[in-house]
C-alpha cells in the first residue's frame, strides 16, 4: 500500500490497547510535526513554486488536524502534554542524503512515507476501533476520526512522491523510494518500547 | 503608532524608490519568514493551547500572503529569487533574554513589534504609491495590496503583544514591550544598506 514495504504487525495495536491515551497524545504531536515538516520544506526549496503552494496546503492542512486532535483529547478529558516522540523519524532522517539535489529528493520521499505509514496506520486503527466488544462497536467517535484522516494523508504522500521528480528522474525518484521504503519497514520491524503513532 | 517609538525615516521611501522589484522580493521572503516565526512559537510552546490557535491562524495567513506577493511578482514579471536579508530580524532576536518565560515574552513581542513596523510601512507604500505622478496615482495596484495587508498585521501585533501577558504580569509585558521598541526604534535608525522592508 502507498509504496510502503510492509504491514504493520498485530504487535502494535497491542501497544494501543494498553496505552490509547498515550496514542492521542502523540497523534496530535504527530500532526503538528508534519505541518513542521512540511514549512521547513518550503523554506529549504522556496525558489520551487508548486513545491511551495503544495506545502503551504500541507502546513495547513496538518495543523486544522492537529487541532481537530486537541479538540477531541479535550472531550475526553485527557491533558496533552509533551512526550518522548518514538525513535522512528529520526531513524528515517539519518537516512537523508547530505547533497542537493539528493537531499531535496530524500527529504521528500521520507516525508512521503511517513505519511504513507500514518495512513496505513488509520486504516488499522479505524478497523480496530469498530470492532465489536459486548455487541457494539470500541469507539464509534475515534473510528470515524481516523476514517476522516486517512484519504488526506494517502494524498500528501503522492504529492511529496511527485514533487521529488522535480529534483530527480521519475526513474531515480521511484529506485530511492524503493530503497527507504525497505529501510521503513525494518525500523518499523524493529518497533520502540514507547507505545506511539510510528512505535 | 502601535508601540513603535519611532517613525520610518524619508530615508527608506528613497530607498524603496531605486529598488521596488529587490522591495517587493523581500516582502515576499518576509511573509514567509512570519509563517515561520508563528510556528516556532507554536512548537515552543505547545502546552498553551490559546497561543497554538492563535499561532495556527498567523500561519496561515503569513503563508496566503506569501502566495499573494508571489502572485504579484509573477504578473509584473519579476522573479523570486534569494536575497540577503537585512540585519534587522537578527538585531531583535539578539534582545532575546536566554530565561524562561523571559524567553517567551520577548520572543513574542519582537514577534509583534515586527508586525508593528510592517503594518507602520505598509501604509507608508500605500501612500507612497498613490501619489500622483503625471496627475496620476503612481501604482494603485500597489496602494491597493499594502492597504489590504494592513488590517491584519496591525492584528497580529495585538495578538502577540496579549499572548505575552500569559507568561509574565501586564505591566511586566508592557516596561518590556517600550524597552524593546526604543531598540527597535534604535535599530531603525541605524538602517541597512541594502534595501529591504525593515531597512
Amino acid at each position: 500500500m502507498l509504496s510502503l514495504e510492509s504491514k504493520t504487525a498485530d504487535r502494535w495495536l497491542d501497544q494501543v490497547d494498553g496505552h490509547l491515551e498515550e496514542i492521542l497524545i502523540d497523534h496530535a504531536h504527530c500532526e503538528k510535526k508534519a505541518a513542521g515538516t512540511a514549512m521547513n520544506l518550503l523554506f529549504a526549496y522556496v525558489d520551487n513554486i508548486e513545491l511551495c503552494r503544495e506545502m503551504t496546503e500541507i502546513v495547513e492542512e496538518e495543523l486544522s488536524h492537529f487541532h481537530l486532535v486537541i479538540d477531541l483529547l479535550g472531550r475526553r478529558g485527557i491533558r496533552f502534554r509533551r512526550l518522548t516522540p518514538s525513535t522512528y523519524g529520526r531513524k528515517l532522517n539519518d537516512l537523508v542524503r547530505r547533497q542537493e539535489p539528493q537531499r531535496a529528493v530524500d527529504r521528500l520521499l521520507v516525508a512521503g512515507l511517513i505519511e504513507a505509514r500514518s495512513c496505513e496506520r488509520f486504516d488499522l486503527l479505524r478497523q480496530h476501533m469498530r470492532r465489536l466488544v459486548d455487541g457494539a462497536a470500541f469507539d464509534n467517535e475515534l473510528a470515524d476520526f481516523y476514517e476522516s484522516l486517512f484519504e488526506s494523508e494517502a494524498r500528501h504522500h503522492s504529492t511529496y512522491v511527485r514533487l521529488a521528480k522535480s529534483f530527480a528522474s521519475a526513474d531515480a525518484v521511484q529506485a530511492r523510494l524503493a530503497e527507504l521504503a525497505a529501510a521503513e519497514a525494518q525500523i518499523v520491524a524493529e518497533g520502540d518500547p514507547l507505545p506511539r503513532m510510528h512505535s
